[in-house]
């Protein structure tokens, strides 16, 4: 069977610093007219790190849910940066974490309803310590947990982020 | 250490149909004025049921990415609705499966930097099978995989959708 959505306008409402928004007007697999709304994101990258059988995590707070979160080091892709060099980067400005070697472990969609938004998901392999760099406008404090303790904090709902629970999910058997 | 944002103003930019989008002016915690975008959406259920060693996967086309996606039966709650409600109808509808008792997993942020979207995740302890009765804009097929399958295509990258990942991940040991 054939589901395909197919694209009669693209109708740009806003275009914004980490997203904008359109609203097509598409023909659904019946032939009927609909609209669907669609958050565009440059897309981003995120990096397990694990230690002496502890993950790093960074604190930040949410705007969005205005409440502070673990996740695990991500961000969004600069212009000109490749997926593995965000995770990189991100890695060494939140983290303090110098990777040598990274191997890819998944792309996540992260909510399909509404973002074209695709989170690549990265394993730092060999590192070393530095110093952690922060963007100016970013205010976050990092810290190596336990990984144990860190599926407890999935479990009883401490950890929400779903790029950190897959990451941990797929790494702590 | 207090990383918390202060809402200034709240700018309503875009009032749809599955979200809806501000801009709104906040203070950093180092008193600088910024912006921070945000999709407002009322959150939705996931539901995994799982049956003789396999899992109930829906297939359907994604808009944004222009793919058919593997997910767990998932919805958007309707008003009025309790979110648990929600993961049965979406069960019945998508799955045609009754659910008799369904079990909470865990709260779900989606991709917490840019919409205050919760999803959460269920799972079918007791169910019986009926039929799917879709709405008459909803179009995709329903599949009874074995897990170990499952757990095959998110390694490979067929199924990439989040909460599908975790909800497999959690319960496919």
């Amino acid at each position: 069977m054939e589901f395909k959505e197919k694209t009669i306008k693209k109708n740009f409402i806003y275009n914004g610093k980490i997203l904008s928004l359109r609203k097509d007007d598409i023909i659904l697999p019946n032939g009927a007219p609909a609209v669907r709304e669609v958050i565009e994101h440059s897309g981003g990258s995120a990096i397990y790190c694990e230690k002496d059988g502890k993950i790093l995590l960074v604190k930040q707070f949410r705007y969005p849910y205005k409440e502070e979160l673990y996740e695990i080091p991500a961000g969004k892709l600069n212009d000109g940066e490749s997926p593995e060099e965000t995770a990189i980067r991100e890695l060494e400005e939140e983290g303090g974490i110098k990777a040598k070697r990274v191997e890819k472990l998944f792309d996540i969609y992260p909510t399909p309803a509404y973002t074209n938004e695709i989170i690549r998901l990265y394993k730092a392999v060999e590192f070393i310590e530095t110093e952690s760099c922060l963007d100016e406008d970013e205010f976050l404090s990092n810290e190596w947990i336990d990984k144990c303790q860190v599926k407890k904090m999935i479990e009883n709902g401490q950890i929400k982020d779903a790029k950190t629970i897959i990451a941990v999910l797929s790494q702590v058997k």
